[in-house]
């Protein structure tokens, strides 16, 4: 009986107080009388060493075990394959950011505060890789191939939604982290049917499809409703075009359609205000909190009281997932875009840039410090669809050999986007009776003076302005990218690799070094370990045979119309929408012109 | 005296083999006769389960430890602070390629070999991070600059080679690796004496004094000789002015000078290939293989009987440093740089440009193969000092907005650089008699098509190559820009971030994500456990007061005379230099004004 006694199975060492009870356990495990003898304490503490020594060094075993395998496997209780525990997925978007935006951006804002060269951006100390963003029609993606890439971890053309060129629609993380249980949150400056959020929740043939891409988004396709809570501008995509804000082709209101799907619905700052930092939001909640895109940073910062900012959208929304989640067995997903560094960029200005990329960078904090706060697992992963604008933190004015030099200061004297003097400039130019010319020179001169901060300008340089209006916009950037000595190769975008950023490089050394942009979807699907072909198979299986309505009352799939013969599909009428008219413009004003 | 023996100090488990014995030891323990009793069994087998399971969880413990131990700290036996072992140290510089010169030259590559987009470059595969570059004088670095932030590990100015702003020198990684016992190399395809290879084993306040550099490499410095191999171009330096090849301002013969300090000289392919490819190298040894530069490897492919490539070169110096090393206590540092890189950024000649890349591709793999091989610990960093020529991979060539494309056919279609055609081009003008304008036409046109595969040269491009022959160069350099759409920004430097790779991420942690330049040469001092400061100590004693002879006769320090008020520092002669005449140039041809 006694050889089948577990050794040690009963005596832990706190019990080991009483040479009396032990001698006496002894003795009737042996069988043997107590026998208090000079011997019995050498032997007594020999094995009372012993077993002190073997619990020890097993616990030890024990804990390194466990380290161990924290350290060989990062992953372990955080990026498994097949994860088990409740999880948190933030995806960060930088629009159109490449690599030379951080420079600008760092060199600019040591240059502002008076700081040390050593001194980084917050998002600088979390990089670890880069990606490469072709598309399968061209070596330069647009942001909706770029962003299928991350929604459906699958390459396809320039202007498709979280469709195939083969036209099927592929399911998305979006879709598949609701089907398993996560909420899930979309938060932008631009449209929230733009074509980064888009391709979350929406399928659709040709990005400019962007009415479609509302009706979609609130759950009118074979999915039903997925997003829980979306926070951004796009208002008119939602509102019938029998009202004055409108920019939809028919008369749905999407707003009521929303309703109708259970949305809750905020479209003011006073309405954000009430969702009081996102701890009094009742999801589904659908916030559209400008017309078209929320202003640039350095414009919307005077307009606090009328624009919330990507920062405080983004911390509503974390805040409102983990209050939502908190009795869940999930957590959440949540795409957080920092969408208008690609305007910045498509402007060729500088100033504008340079506020976008720290208001996301400002954001990327609020992350950082949520996931280190919120109890639930979590992990966070950042990167850009492309570079736009052919960037450089250099620029040759003229053709003798150039100084090694770039200038900083010029855009921190500058208040505003040459975004926002193009609408005060418009604006001027359509009072009744029209201005005088020299009225317009004085007033050219002191808007660069006062948004610009430049004081020099030429005679040349406020002739222009004064008589090529329509390419005003172009003209104040380029104003300001001149006295930087910033350089732009394109008003589009470009095809360079571009930054990959995280919170955790443990929990995504998947993703460090060079990747295909398709394996940052494939990263954001394996940590949270969901389903998304069943979620592919689910929409091919639903919307075979389902239609819409299409332009002129004819009925057309329900992923809209396929694009025509040579179409362009890659955001030109995106262009044309946030330039400030919604009238198409082609003649944009080329830098190299000059 | 029972309690004061370690447990199971002379009782391995093997000895356990006899009752009789452990028992009668037990008796002289404990002063108790031996009682065979019943009892014994259980007591004894409890006591030596007891202790095995002891032993084998203490074994447990430390086998566990040493195993966390080296995944924990991937430094151990690999890039400790204070290192023990041997090791080798290979610092790799890709002088001028920013990031987007890797998506440029990626996509070249797949275009031209008809590759899947997920091919990548074998450079790709080893990112982990990137470097800011910015020198004390400017945002814009110059390569002297940002090859002293990796020599010295410390900030200066542009122009500076190994010397501080205050104009005192600084103890360079090199210096400090030969002091301690290492053998030292420098590979170049540029001129030995250019500011990257100097900064390793020269100190002068301006980076153009190359006669200067020249000899101080040799050992005509406070230090003596400090580098065992130099292999790369630049001979004109080392020649006495007194012979043709000679770019030197005085009479000096360096190359007596070298020999007279130990070197063994190679000036020829044939001279190379009697190296064997480093294993019939006898150090020292200077090979200086081209007259300035060596060829771009576009052009140098189809010379490959007078030029030896930088693969080549890198291949032969890994083989006779590790021969040479074999029976030492410490292993060697080599610094190989693709130099030239640079120079097709400041061409903006793309062509150029992907050829050198993908040169230097290849001497990445084959440092990857060696420190795979070689049985001496060791890794291998490569970074770059700078970015050159704003370059973007997409270039508007209109007003209107661009499409999203950038074409890498043009560039598999060129089979020459702008250089090497500048080179035909000036070769056939000056033929007497002058040829005729048609004459020129002609052959502009045949140059076009034959060398850079243009076939549909407009006009006013002949025209313009014609009529303002000195800016041929950026002529052909921007006919294929534009029709690959490649856009440049500037012929100069810009500010923006460069890459590092690494042959070993574990090793190379320090180096992972965003890093200031100069902790690129902190981890260099830190992996090799050398003291750089002891090294700076000692030439500031040496140096103090000792003169070098200067121009007009006139006796400078030894670091050569101090840069003038406002005086250019930074490359413009270096680029004067390499447009191969060797008159200053100061009408550069500007991409812009085109």
């Amino acid at each position: 009986m006694a050889g089948d006694r577990p050794l040690l199975s009963n005596r832990a060492s706190s019990e080991i107080s009483n040479d009396r009870d032990l001698a006496e356990e002894d003795a009737l495990l042996t069988g043997q009388p107590t026998a208090r003898s000079d011997s019995r304490p050498w032997r007594f503490w020999r094995e009372i060493g012993l077993f002190i020594w073997a619990v020890v060094a097993t616990a030890a075993v024990v804990i390194l075990a466990v380290v161990y395998q924290k350290h060989a496997d990062p992953q372990a209780g955080g990026g498994d394959a097949k994860p088990s525990g409740k999880r948190n997925l933030i995806f960060m978007v930088s629009d159109g950011m490449g690599p030379t935006s951080l420079s600008l951006t760092r060199s600019f804002t040591q240059f502002a505060n008076g700081q040390a060269w050593s001194k980084q951006l917050a998002i600088d100390q979390h990089m670890i890789g880069q990606s490469r963003t072709r598309s399968t029609s061209s070596l330069i993606t647009d942001s909706a191939a770029g962003a299928t890439a991350f929604s459906c971890a699958l390459k396809s053309y320039n202007g498709a939604i979280s469709v195939l060129p083969n036209h099927e629609p592929c399911g998305t993380i979006l879709e598949a982290a609701k089907k398993a249980g996560y909420m899930t949150g979309l938060v932008v400056t631009t449209r929230i049917t733009d074509a980064t959020p888009a391709c979350f929740a929406a399928h659709v043939n040709m990005r400019g499809e962007e009415d479609r891409i509302a009706e979609q988004m609130v759950g009118d396709y074979p999915l039903g409703r997925v997003v829980d809570l979306m926070l951004g501008g796009g208002r008119c995509h939602f509102l019938p075009n029998t009202t004055e804000d409108s920019c939809r082709e028919d008369g749905k209101d999407v707003v009521a359609l929303a309703k109708k799907n259970g949305f809750n619905y905020a479209s003011s700052r006073k309405d954000f205000d009430a969702l009081k930092g996102g701890k009094n939001i009742k999801l589904p909640l659908l916030g559209l909190f400008a017309e078209t895109d929320i202003p640039y940073e350095v414009d919307r910062r005077n307009e606090n009281d009328i624009y919330p900012s990507l920062d405080e959208m983004a911390q509503a929304a974390m805040t409102a997932l983990s209050e939502a989640t908190k009795d869940s067995e999930k957590g959440f997903f949540l795409m957080i875009e920092g969408s208008r560094i690609d305007h910045a960029g498509h402007h060729n200005d500088p100033v504008a840039q340079v506020h976008e990329v720290l208001a996301y960078d400002k954001a990327f904090s609020s992350v950082l410090r949520f996931l280190k706060d919120d109890p639930t697992e979590g992990v966070m992963v950042s990167t850009s669809d492309h570079e736009t604008g052919g960037l450089a933190t250099a620029r040759q004015l003229h053709p003798t050999y150039p100084d090694y030099v770039w200038y900083p200061g010029p855009l921190s004297n500058a208040t505003h986007s040459s975004e926002r003097l193009t609408l005060l400039y418009q604006t001027f130019l359509s009072s009744t009776p029209p201005p005088s010319e020299p009225a317009t020179a004085d007033f050219i001169t002191n808007l660069l003076s006062s948004g610009l901060g430049i004081h020099d300008a030429s005679d040349s340089e406020i002739s222009n302005l004064v008589h090529t209006p329509e390419t005003a916009q172009y003209q104040f950037a380029d104003a300001i990218s001149r006295r930087s000595q910033t350089g732009w190769s394109t008003h589009g975008h470009s095809a360079a690799d571009v930054n990959i950023y995280t919170s955790d490089p443990e929990k995504t050394k998947a993703l460090q070094g060079n990747h295909e942009n398709t394996e940052v979807g494939d990263f954001l699907r394996e940590y949270l370990g969901v389903d998304v072909e069943s979620v592919t198979k689910e929409l091919r299986e639903k919307g075979t045979g389902l239609m819409a309505a299409g332009k002129g009352g004819k009925s057309v799939s329900w992923m809209g119309p396929l694009p025509g013969e040579g179409e362009r599909l890659d955001g030109q009428d995106h262009l044309a929408q946030y330039t400030g008219d919604h009238k198409r413009k082609r003649g944009v004003y080329c830098d190299h012109a000059h």
